[in-house]
């Protein structure tokens, strides 16, 4: 089975990381399809960024799509693009966000997401109110590490994370989400040191991915996701 | 005062006639400055056009601040790309669905919107959630009548929203919007015929982007609208 | 257009900054009818003051409507008596509370209010989940400064207000909205000097009123604005 | 023990209805003292005919904690005047509405509330949504007979309600209350004859009213109940 | 009238002391039938725990209904079991937890829990939201009290509850619930030492079934509640 | 990889069902471990039946887990048990509803599930709001049909459920989720033929379970689901 990771920004040290990440998550039978933004912004950092990474996120998603990707997964915390890929592909996709969410729920009644900057905390609130989060997640706390600092030598990443993790615990969380692609491989050695769950969202997307498309359950097409009229508007991907 | 009215799409029927209600709403000392996305999708049917039409969108917004304008108005119902609007400008920035969800909760206490299509009824049940007016707005009911056929003679447009408008009533709306760009001039007329407020978002957004741009208020930059450090990003407009 | 601007408490001083304020905010066509109720308690501090002022102020309104009004404000953040006038009135009537909250939503995702007494919480809390702003304000802080002290020489009213909207930026919020009429004069000095928006009530409403008026828009009188069939219960204001 | 049972209305013929259901409900050492407002409308049909009556209610539940009630009971099922009557009392100050949606929601996991007119259905969603019961009671359903007309012979008050009763059943209620002081003669009958509780606000009021006076508990004084500062602005009452 | 008071858990001297406090609050004409589960936990701390007791404490609903019981408490702060005991009794069931919840919302518009362990604190907040107390009981703080240590000369539980009472009244809560049947008889002293109420639930829950009991109401039978068809499968207690 | 799936309930032609069910849907590395409660209920039909089937439930699971079982599914919808169980086991446990929930919710922003009996209905809704899809299913739809009717000849329970869900499309739904683990081998013929998602609880428990386990998460042991302290309470399993 073959399962698509986009990476919606065009760093690629940072797919190189996702792709590795995706890759230890993915199960004996699953071939990972790493890809990102073919243009666009170099980080998300925010609704701007986020925007103008959408229309180079379909078109990779699209090329995954005729490569024969069983399900796609959104490599960006804030689940860029999710509804509109949704709408334009005929299999799963999945957000980083929303897997780790979901994969959390299951693993505590309550917990916390730490994120990168502050911008980006009403972003991930509004996503996980739409989801049905808010009451199991009511912590979004900011490091105020930029995204492409989190693997800097010296950038004192991890630890900044795990005191907020602390803070969120002494506030009532149970486990803690990794608010960002980029502190992927971060999660395992947090959850040891911590004692608690701390759930990355590439590992979590890759293996809900696989399990949606081992299900056969295809997305509901009578809804927001139905099939775009106009789905020739998105220009092809060179190459 | 200047406000910049910028339709989303790239249908110039509806820009024409969303600056014909822009104007009708407009007070003595404002100045309509009417736009559209220099490129994209015709209509906004569901997230997938939305996501295409915001790079454009983001353009012409930059291109009628840079004209002076107070404020700007996002003329789609569906909101598409207010946090990415709002992250780049100084100014007020503000949509058409939450202008007339706003006005209508100043005119009932509990309202219906009537739209379009059913596959955009998620997205404005997502805007209406994330804005908090779910327990005042709970129907979201959908027409079944494509946004460029809404003025085609015989479509029996007017006639199908005013049965939708009163389903609502009969389920415990004491209001309705219209949630379509495209239904403005139906606004004045339905509301005579049903006896109730019938909100069109072009005239509550013109009004509230007026009253905006007076009282001197410019959005907070703190939080997620704060100054995208990735802004060039952005290619500027031709001509 | 005459908008009817009414302090539903006695107190002439406090009517006078409330009508100063309305006049700064009104627009070139626009004049305020400022009034206050004929009788009732000096300060509206809690629901006991707010329900003993309520007949003085439906009398009041009554009066505006006659002297022909397009729209009425109620001075007072606790929108005491909202729903009685606006059943009493065929004209668009406004509460502070309400319009203030419905500014900042237009200018922050998240915000608090500031107010003067800790009894006065409730109340505004009440009127934040009736409207739903209730996951967009969750806090509402109290300065503990009485409202007739606002304006005494010393009191310390704007430092201590500064410093419990320091409070709500520090636990999320990215704009407040000062909680008294009787604040209004320290809105703008505290949008400059904190560098967010800070949103009085006051300005708000005179703005919001006179969108509505000029839309045309009316109150829905089928739900609970239904006319009174009472109406003559209310005894006529003399002179 | 004196437990006193305010009708807000000033019509005799209810206050004696009301009476003689508060009796059946009291104790065997529990004495009603029945009252009604000295002045004010003859029904309470929406927000308007609420407001003017609080004064009077009032000044009525002033005389009873004279008297030497160790409770209040608001009779009216909109829990008119509610807050203001706690902030006066030192007593626990119950209303009907309340009472009834506590009792039920302990006979029930969903219910449904059959009140009078449609223009009071807003009043009572947003007391239950404020007293949290939203989820609990998602249906008020509208008799559209007058409250004055309930015990009307031949008025088909009784079958109306029954029918009323039924639809909610349909939807997923499991019981019913009795949404208006004046149905309290109807709870015993609609109960046998549904076999579902019916539970009626004056019967549930008196109960918890005597229950709370019991416990020696009396209502917090430390948020929006504290004593009035202006309590001397309540005219008593003559005689 | 007999009133049931059964502890779920096996705690000889607990159920004593839960036995006085009933005895305390009811009234001159009920007698207390006070019984314990027949076999299970020692004490309650935890969802294991509670499920454990709830086939001991059906059969000792089972019995207290054949020895004549009007009404039945579950006397554990959890409400472990109420769902299960309410399907098998034709009387009415209430929960200590729900009964002290009940009765704070009408002493205070906002109040706290404080229970005893943090593993508690889950099953509280999902009984809260259930109910629909969330809102208004934001706060369950958990003292780390064991249940059973509560009572141990020398523990400070007394003055540990206060202190944490002391955190919810500066968090905006205006009264408290002791959230732990075995804090009764802390429940007046706190009270006045505090000045706001501090409800217990055995208090509560005794008054608030002696209410149902006299009302003559039973639960409905037409959801959840209803009579299971594998009654039998409860064995029956010996002696 | 092990993973264990427990009836609750004693039906071994329901156990045989569930575990072919659970084998369609395991990966080609995972064994599942099928068994059943060793005593109580022939069939869980509401909170009674599944208060008295978790003792045998929580030998089973401990059972499973001597035998070296990575993960635990409750193969009951009604996720009976969860939180004792998630308490007592060091492994990932889930139910089978709260698996087909989040399943659903990555296949559809709206869905509705389809359950036997009305009396589980409110078991079901509180599960949904206490996770946190309330929003997201509103709709929960009982077949009427008895658990152990449904694999009769003749029932036409598959035609019922269908009618069910065509109800619950009309009503806003895009996906239904199968109510019990007895409708497993209806999900494919159904998703087929309704042109939507049909989840089947026992296909998404197994799934998840697999992911969880492979993922290395346990769940946090923080909060609610602690190890209990008196884990020796549960009488070990004959054989």
């Amino acid at each position: 089975m073959k399962i698509a990771v986009i990476n919606p920004n065009t760093t690629q040290a940072m797919t190189g990381m996702i792709g590795a990440a995706a890759r230890r998550a993915a199960g004996p039978g699953t071939r990972i399809l790493i890809d990102q933004s073919p243009a666009g912004p170099a980080a998300i950092e925010g609704p701007f960024d986020g925007a103008l990474c959408v229309p180079g996120l379909l078109q990779a998603i699209r090329k995954a799509e005729q490569d024969g990707a069983a399900a796609h997964v959104i490599a960006c915390f804030d689940d860029t693009g999710l509804d509109a890929a949704r709408a334009m592909s005929a299999r799963p996709v999945i957000g980083l966000g929303e897997a780790a969410l979901h994969m959390a729920s299951l693993l505590a009644q309550r917990f916390c997401v730490v994120t990168t900057l502050s911008r980006s905390v009403p972003t991930l609130r509004a996503n996980i109110l739409r989801y049905g989060f808010d009451r199991r997640c009511p912590q979004v706390l900011a490091s105020d590490i930029p995204v492409l600092d989190l693997h800097r030598a010296g950038s004192g990443a991890k630890e900044r994370i795990a005191e907020l993790i602390g803070t969120g615990l002494r506030n009532g969380a149970e486990a803690a989400v990794l608010g960002c692609a980029g502190m992927a491989d971060l999660a395992n050695e947090l959850t040891r040191e911590l004692g608690v769950p701390v759930v990355d969202g590439v590992d979590a997307a890759v293996r809900l991915a696989e399990a949606l498309a081992a299900s056969g359950h295809r997305p509901s097409k009578i809804g927001g996701w139905a099939l775009p009229s106009r789905i020739d508007e998105l220009p092809p991907v060179a190459g």
